[in-house]
């Protein structure tokens, strides 16, 4: 058995360790383009930004270690330039010497990943602006970094560019992040990332939502960026994050079937249109797990365990990969996002039924020193309660909490689940109503209709609603949502006349836990009624 | 309507919080013999430490706003002394004012929680000699710690007992911990917290473990303790952590069903014996999630929910308690122990077939600064891998995964699903292959035959094996097992030679990953390998 894996970075990496336990006598042979195989991607803006110091600390897997350990026969700085499928050969420059040779295979796994888009505009190929693949890429970021930049721009305010301005903010330079679209991190929903928005602000990095770069001007000593709506911007160097875009060039060209996104297609062993050749990682169109549509979304962890696959099925089992669900994680300036599953952005573009629900819990319980707080939102299905996504920020175990909720989605269940499920608690780690228990209590109540709900972005406009805040009158005068009637719950009971019969009612406290109770003291009593979900403070991340 | 709780604490204030959002005309009596409702039981060694300042912290549902905004009827320093079944009342007295009366209920919630127990040894009435169950408790260890204390005794190495261990010695007392069994903390098994042992007598922690106490002197100065073996403690004061005992004979007086160790018998609707009365939280025998098993295992997150589902079925839901797994955490010195579903012992005991495996991730990816080590075993069905238990030590991110583990638990997940969780990667949070992915790629392989393991405590004495290390020249200098040959991974293939015809080997490096691809060579060749689970670190742990 030969196989011949195109690309030695994670997926290509864990499928060729995975062969060789599989298969001690294979001839496994790793072509890798770059300087490296397996290195640290993921790592590439911390090197940037002088977090992790030395350079080799990235090198995972060195290359030695591949071919003595695993008897790997790993080849870098070798391209495969063409696919011979009839001749099940592979043709390989090898990028040192200039010179082309055949590798023949049994079977292929194609690993060849995703590179940063870089979008037709006017001055783009300018050795001022960088993007972030490897570490050559990184290499050079480092160096105009700590040579004397004061300023650079970022275009593509995603994971990578988000990570890149915390980065370049340490080295001390001033950071201006350009983003198309009206928020940072678009995977997630607008109103979750609202809070790391301003925290970015905070930190010094200045925000171009809604903008793009339309020129790029390298004539002179500096770089300028020319905006849509026409605004100049100065800067040392310019880094390019709009996303990646599949390597898939090579497959197609050997007429491997790809999808709209230039994704191959592949079967749920990870097996191309030739049964001969599979595809793994980046380069690959894969399933979402939750609805089973097409889905492309580049990550590190889905990557390792499409080549385990890969290899599994190469030699003979019937492992399969069971889609994307799309769990992300990102830190920026102490502050953590994290998501799993689908936001209500995609469930809506698909015409997804949904229901969301919105929480303020801390990370630990509030009696015990250093309780910190979260936003989270939790997705689900409105009539069986499935769990369909959750999006969460704040400063400590938000990664937590969505890591659970992803491996629940993983099983299916749903926000009843939640309710029960049973974990660590103590005063420093959780509650003894943990936030997951709580979004499941929430959620829970809504589906059964304990808790009928609104939301703050369905407040405006709705003069058929009464509004009342059932905070404490302390609370209400610090601010409120306008045109709120101010009744504290534990007065609620007694001053039910001023609620005009046949009156709808919208009630709302800090966080939705007085609101709950208010609205079941009102629906007790007869009066139609709904609580502002998330409370005011949902409210006032976005409409303060 | 009306309802009559006995307890304020846990169980007995979220049913009576339940109650009056499902019943708002109820009538909901709350009975609590103590000073305070719902006051945070997890938080008084904190108190006493003084991690946790202010007193009025711990006063988590303040009895003003049980009354205001939930409209209960708490009545404090009043004790249910009877419960009438046939006239449906309960007697109660009032603690501050010496009399008694009757309160009548439609249900009655049973929520009395459990006592530390007291075993009748000689001298333990004395007044230098303190439990750990209510406020009072806390003000008075607190006060003896503060007040010029030196020396603590601490009889009993649970939860409570490493709890309260570290906040006296945060005091600058000098602490010896006494222990009936030859571990601390024992739900976990003893090999999960040898490190945390270790860790307690690094911070100056005297640990007297397969101790017991047989007699308190508390006629001179100091308390003096005297053990099994005769050693004479001179202390301060002592604190008996030996567990507790549901506190049922109110409800065993009435006629109430309890089980042999006193928990009161309740059905999966935390309904009694009789129809009208409920018991939740602490002072109920409930079922083990994982194997249906009776158990009583008294923790905060059960009670809580406990208290929900009798008020729910209260009010005609079908509400059910799904059992309690035994999830728990306990920190202590910065280092955090955490455990999920059944220890070995305990599978042992029930004659459950289990096989298990030991691994040794950090909590982030190696490559990012921080990164620390954790010790973490899961415990699974040999044949078809479901998850049976699991338990970490560590300094981050214990936690975490093994409340992810919980969560796949309650779906009754296997081995194989861990495999394919997603989880929240990027380098400051986790791996591209976190911990928990590890764990199930290990035990997989062994459910699946690809990976035989042996285990550090059945290496002794088996001449049959020959004991291979396959770490590097360097790290076998270091120290290795006893009697192991030296062959690094990285030249097996080519010394092979060295292992005799027919000969069984057990492979090991240090942590298990060099070790499998070992065994995975060695069976490949034909010979009979296994590799040792958790490799040297894990054998050191327990045999250096």
């Amino acid at each position: 058995m030969k196989i011949v894996i195109i690309g030695g970075v994670a997926g290509g990496a864990s499928a060729a360790a995975r062969a060789r336990r599989l298969g001690e006598s294979a001839e496994i042979v790793v072509l890798e383009k770059g300087d490296y195989p397996s290195f640290a991607n993921c790592g590439l803006p911390y090197y940037v930004g002088g977090e992790i110091e030395k350079r080799e600390k990235l090198l995972v897997a060195p290359i030695d270690m591949l071919r003595q350990r695993h008897r790997l026969d790993v080849r870098v700085r070798s391209e495969a330039i063409k696919i011979d499928r009839t001749a099940k050969k592979v043709i390989v420059r090898d990028l040192n010497a200039g010179t082309e040779y055949d590798e023949s295979y049994d079977k292929l796994v194609i690993a060849t990943g995703a590179s940063p888009f870089r979008p037709p505009i006017p001055g783009i190929q300018s050795d001022k602006i960088v993007a972030l693949r490897d570490l050559n890429d990184a290499d050079r970021m480092r160096e105009l970094a700590i040579s004397g930049a004061k300023r650079a721009v970022i275009v593509g305010a995603g994971f990578i560019g988000i990570e890149v301005a915390e980065n370049l903010a340490r080295r001390g330079l001033q950071v201006t992040l350009v983003e198309l679209a009206d928020q940072i991190l678009p995977p997630w929903d607008r109103e979750m990332v609202l809070p790391l928005e301003k925290h970015l602000k905070q930190e010094g990095v200045e925000l171009k939502l809604g903008s793009s770069a339309t020129e790029f001007d390298s004539s002179g000593k500096s770089l300028v960026v020319t905006l849509n709506d026409g605004t100049k911007i100065e800067a040392d160097f310019g880094v390019v994050c709009i996303g990646v875009r599949p390597d898939s060039k090579l497959a197609a060209d050997a007429g491997i079937e790809c999808g709209p996104r230039g994704g191959i297609l592949v079967s749920s062993n990870m097996q191309t249109n030739d049964p001969d050749i599979y595809a793994v990682g980046d380069v690959v169109q894969t399933v979402c797990s939750t609805t089973g549509a097409p889905t492309q979304i580049p990550l590190a962890g889905p990557a390792n365990r499409q080549g385990r696959i890969a290899s599994d099925h190469i030699f003979g089992r019937e492992s399969t990969y069971r889609g994307t669900q799309g769990t992300a994680v990102v830190g920026v300036f102490g502050k953590t996002a994290a998501m799993t599953g689908l936001s209500e952005k995609v469930l809506q573009s698909k015409n997804i039924e949904y229901e969301k629900i919105y929480l303020h819990p801390t990370d630990h319980a509030g009696y015990f020193p250093g309780a910190q707080g979260m936003f989270f939102k939790l997705l689900f299905a409105p009539d069986s309660g499935k769990i369909l996504g959750a999006q969460a920020v704040g400063t400590s175990g938000v990664d937590k909490r969505i890591d659970v909720i992803a491996m629940a989605m993983q099983a299916h269940l749903s926000v009843f689940d939640l309710e029960e499920a049973e974990l660590c608690y103590a005063p420093q780690y959780g509650h003894a109503k943990d936030p997951v228990n709580m979004a499941g209590f929430i959620a829970s109540g809504v589906v059964r209709g304990d808790q009928p709900i609104i939301h703050a972005d369905q407040l405006a406009g709705r003069s058929d609603l009464m509004l009342i805040d059932v905070r404490t009158t302390g609370e209400f005068s610090q601010g409120a949502i306008p045109g709120a009637k101010n009744i504290p719950v534990e007065q609620l009971r007694e001053r039910l006349a001023e609620i005009p019969d046949g009156q709808k009612v919208a009630a709302y406290c800090a966080v939705g836990q007085r609101g709950y109770l208010a609205t079941r003291i009102l629906l007790q009593n007869g009066i139609d009624a709904v609580n502002v979900s998330g409370g005011y403070r949902r409210w006032a991340i976005e409409f303060a």
